[in-house]
């Protein structure tokens, strides 16, 4: 299995870098002992392969290839691999190593670890390819550590996981730390691809779930994917959100605006209650400390997730088949059709381009 | 014993209020058969008192009784009073009542609700006297509900613990809630009254003590209370802390500066670190959210405590003498003279004033 020749969708320092995706063979890293080559048969578009192809994320690298939600099956292992074998279906989210040394990979949360190397415009941290481009998973062939391939149980449909492996377990990971389940109270502020499985997953977790968009245009989806309530947002914020004052206990925000008006946002939430970011912001977030200290609230932000967590996501899909995300299937051929698609916001809720030579289905 | 008259030193819509306080009699709240009297022997002064006094909460209202870092001895016991007996000695701090029927008074978490009546400048909110004024700590007597009396142990020295009602219990929650222990970095910023106890407290608790303050005239000071360093801050913060950037879990800010630099704080933090605000400071906090996602941080709020948090209080200064909040004692009869000095700046690190006609030692 040596002889599999890596090909990847690269970017290129154009005008238009992300409608220029072009099919290229690809230099892998080194093959090392703990490491897997995974065929990709599933890769979903998320917004940070668009900044990362557009050059947000320190320029523009010619043969840049993306792609961080990845399924596919394991066609060789490494001889130190000890967790998977040969025609495992696997997922690789946003990060593809850490140092596995801290303090935080010690513990199983290597998304804090602050050597990782992100599958979309990082850099391999390790062994004989250190300092060169990690290759994600719009390609052919996925390699890395076998750490980051996280095992699909059987229940998942590999077709709709893909989204969970970066925005699925980024929603996932608050949600769990700040207690969503039965009995609590969720907000998820927008519905893209990560808020629709904001509310997906924490419906899952049998939270009560309010969504929150513009407009009336998407509550009946809203409703679909599992919210028991939506409010469409205007012109007059403050006023659309005054019926809903205090009756929230986690808010996932996962729009970015220039500037976020949180303060408005924060009168949801009950004494207790969270607020996370999950997008960053390009202005700083307005917090007004009068409400933040007489209810006890906290603003905080999260990061992706561990492999441990992705794992625990799976099987909260898996027992929750309702749950999968919302994805609309493109063919690996066309992904700058599905480029241009999630650029012109069509995807209802992800867009997955869709491996078909390495057994993916359409 | 219903013939005590109540007198305590009430404020005046004068120029100058906080150093215009006269004894006078006051008309206590009804005595219900829950409630307790309690001889003040002492009272600590906190900044909220003085903000009070001068009309900060909700205006000047003449003959406000303040005080709310109350000690004394229980007199008197209503006929359903189940928990205290006649000479038990009590704490009580900002809080004076609560609803008793929403959830967080139903778990304990009475600081939360949202009917609370307040030590200092609040109203009775149930039985005959709803609506009344509440009278506070400067005074000879204290009459309220015995929820909000909190026995003392044994063990805990009456004449610095008053502190630990207010002030130490603002600190104390939120060291819990965020998991102050052994193994963990706590930072303080600002070593006032609260801040002082923050470090005193963490210590205690077994955390690692990191105290900032502006210049280098508290070190001294801040490494007797425990700190196993200090951070003295000028002109160039960032500089300042340069340093000591990714070293702390928690951090407690205890300053309300018109506009605190809190990207520069944030900056402090380990992954997963909270930063925690107990002053409202006027303007907006300017949160950057890219290390609140990147570290998985938040940026929090803390309101008060509970009784029964308290009550965890006191056992832990019990068990640790030597956090006692460090005290200047001052006689009843010179509350002024203790209100001027407080303004000056001059308590290190709390006045207490000292009621020697019920048993107060000075």
């Amino acid at each position: 299995m040596s002889d599999i020749t890596f090909k990847g969708w690269a970017g290129h320092n154009v005008a238009d870098p992300t409608t220029h995706l072009t099919l290229s063979e690809i230099t892998p890293k080194s093959f090392d002992p703990t490491d897997v080559d995974v065929a990709v048969r599933y890769c979903g578009i998320c917004y940070t392969d668009i900044g990362s192809y557009e050059g947000e994320l320190g320029g523009i690298a010619e043969g840049r290839v993306c792609g961080h939600e990845i399924i596919g099956e394991v066609r060789r292992i490494g001889p130190e691999v000890t967790t998977l074998k040969v025609g495992d279906v696997v997922g690789i989210g946003a990060q593809t190593d850490s140092c596995g040394e801290c303090e935080w990979c010690a513990a199983g949360e290597e998304n804090l670890c602050a050597t990782k190397a992100l599958t979309f415009g990082g850099q391999y941290i390790k062994g004989p390819s250190k300092g060169q481009m990690v290759n994600g998973g719009f390609a052919n062939y996925w390699r890395g550590p076998e750490k980051f391939a996280v095992r699909l149980p059987d229940a998942l449909d590999p077709a709709s996981s893909g989204p969970l492996l970066c925005g699925g377990v980024t929603v996932f990971a608050p949600l769990k730390k700040y207690g969503a389940g039965p009995g609590k109270r969720v907000g998820v502020i927008g519905l893209g691809g990560l808020g629709h499985m904001g509310v997906l997953i924490a419906r899952a977790m049998g939270a009560e779930v309010t969504a929150l968009s513009r407009g009336q245009a998407k509550k009946d989806d809203a409703l679909k994917l599992g919210a028991s309530s939506y409010v469409g947002t205007g012109s007059d914020l403050a006023a659309d959100l005054k019926d809903h004052a205090n009756t929230l206990d986690i808010i996932i925000c996962t729009i970015n605006p220039a500037a976020l008006p949180i303060a408005e946002y924060l009168s949801l939430l009950r004494p207790r209650g969270t607020f996370v970011m999950v997008g960053v912001v390009p202005t700083p977030l307005q917090v007004p400390t009068f409400p933040l200290i007489f209810n006890s609230l906290a603003v905080a932000g999260s990061l992706i997730g561990s492999p441990s967590q992705i794992a625990e996501l799976f099987e909260l899909i898996a027992a929750h088949p309702e749950a999968a995300p919302w994805v609309n299937k493109y063919r690996f051929e066309d992904i700058n059709t599905a480029m241009a698609d999630f650029n012109a916001g069509k995807a209802k809720y992800r867009l997955v381009v869709v491996n078909e030579e390495n057994g993916g289905k359409l």
